[in-house]
């Protein structure tokens, strides 16, 4: 991986993706002591980041690949921007579905033109049925977060970010799967100058933070996190870029992570998922154990995505 | 009132207020068969286009005005508005709230430095106070509505939207007092290009509709809204102005401010309050009952505020 590949990244989905605004907050900054600079993806196409890597580890699919199509199982965002990014290409896409997924998030794939193939709410049961239609219809499986195609396409919400903000400290990520977070830490490095990356995990599902720990990939045994994006666990191409160029993960409460979440909603009139907001609780976290780390610095904070269930708010 | 003078009115408060950012919607445009361009005053400092005018009142006012400060009355926007004007401009705030009024909004007339006198609430008592404070201290009392100088500040932010978008067939504004449409149609007569402006109204809430068709102002025997900043009445500067340059008001039910409330939370991941939400709902209605008048068409609408109570929201 080198500079020329995340720019030619960059250029190749910028006909199909957003180029989100970074907002700001006097108050916000006023708080911490520092500025703080939101790279806004919660306005990205199908409302969260995951259209960034699902378009481009589908350009990167040779002629007769994307007449076969594309394949992936997910319950969430990914299963949308992969419709999404497949429609926008031509590409036949078949989205394995939980038959506990919600309504909503099916109706998002149907209107993207995804094909939906239900099968039972187990890790197996979607991979099996994944693996089927790959072996029937000749499909490429993308994974959602293990793919580097995947991961350095959600690098470029960092590397635009940073285009804008070249002189950020540090970027604060979410990390859930952890293609958003490898993918932020590979541009940092290269787009950054010194820019450190820190991870926001709930400590409900601290897999990330256990496995720098471990200096292996460990799972969660439960995952009670209203973070939705952030129940699933690292895998093992994205896991040594982490080990490698993140600096430390902080962990956060739920209560934190609503408390962040009801902040940026009152204070900067923006619709953010719970996901997000633990990068922001992170940020504030850290901020109150270090805060000579950030005096007069400047943060940035990946904002994830903004698809919240509205009838099942925490507020 | 000329084109000089609101031009001249928008560069004397340009200093103190945000230039907002126009939004648009893909799906809204798609849904409605035109182009929607949303002025998003829900990102305007204290969260609502209020401080425009307050903003302007001040600045018209002499340096021996100014020490004698400014007293207002209000329960909402208003208030925080004033509070927030006065104080960057040295100039003392005098805030008459009603005791039932919510304790956030009493909590941001403190934060921004204006001083709150308690009375009942009742339309007589809080003029009364309000009056006696003028009286006592020499503070220039302003209305939140009815006063030519909060009129043509309210109208800056239609400006700013024709500036970016100088084509608009038509500007949707919600209304309530009076001011935000009066100022609004003023501009858009004078920057706009055949530009119609139409308010939206709550149907629990109808005076302006009504006191449009009988040609004088009429109130509310009640006010059952959703739509909190427009339950007031309309005054006698701003109704001759709505009367001359206003094309029709736009009535919705309570159901459709929420609908169309939801759809801009959950498609532009933007938090607006219900008020604002009336001119949307204004907007899907004429729509629908005159399709043909919007096909292809660019229209604007004016969202007038972000301060929602979550706690008590509507989904």
């Amino acid at each position: 991986m080198n500079k020329e590949e995340l720019l030619k990244c960059h250029q190749r989905i910028v006909p199909f993706v957003h180029a989100t605004p970074v907002l700001t907050s006097s108050l916000i900054d006023k708080r911490l002591g520092c500025k703080v600079f939101f790279k806004c993806e919660n306005f990205q196409r199908t409302g969260a980041y995951k259209i960034r890597g699902a378009t481009n580890a589908i350009l990167k699919l040779g002629d007769e690949e994307r007449k076969k199509g594309v394949v992936t199982h997910s319950s969430g965002n990914f299963a949308q921007a992969v419709s999404l990014a497949a429609k926008s290409l031509g590409v036949p896409a078949h989205i394995v579905m939980p038959t506990s997924a919600p309504k909503v998030k099916k109706e998002g794939v149907v209107t993207y033109g995804g094909i939906i193939y239900e099968c039972e709410p187990t890790v197996e049961a979607r991979q099996t049925m994944a693996d089927k239609i790959s072996h029937d219809t000749g499909a490429t499986f993308l994974h959602p977060s293990n793919d580097l195609n995947v991961i350095i396409g959600q690098g470029t919400a960092a590397m635009e970010l940073l285009n804008e903000q070249p002189d950020l400290d540090v970027i604060f990520c979410p990390v859930g799967g952890g293609g958003l977070i490898a993918g932020s830490s590979l541009t940092a490095k290269y787009f950054g100058k010194n820019c450190k990356v820190i991870g926001g995990e709930p400590m409900e599902a601290d897999d990330a933070y256990r496995s720098l720990i471990s200096g292996k990939i460990e799972g969660n045994e439960t995952v009670n996190t209203i973070a939705d994006g952030l129940r699933t666990t690292l895998g093992d191409v994205n896991f040594p870029i982490i080990k490698e160029h993140v600096a430390k993960i902080v962990c956060v409460t739920e209560e934190e992570i609503i408390s962040a979440m009801r902040l940026v909603w009152e204070r900067m009139k923006i619709i953010i998922e719970p996901s997000s907001a633990v990068a922001l609780a992170a940020l504030i976290r850290d901020n109150q154990e270090n805060a000579s780390d950030y005096q007069n610095k400047k943060v940035g904070v990946i904002i994830s995505g903004g698809n919240v269930d509205l009838n099942q708010l925490p507020f």
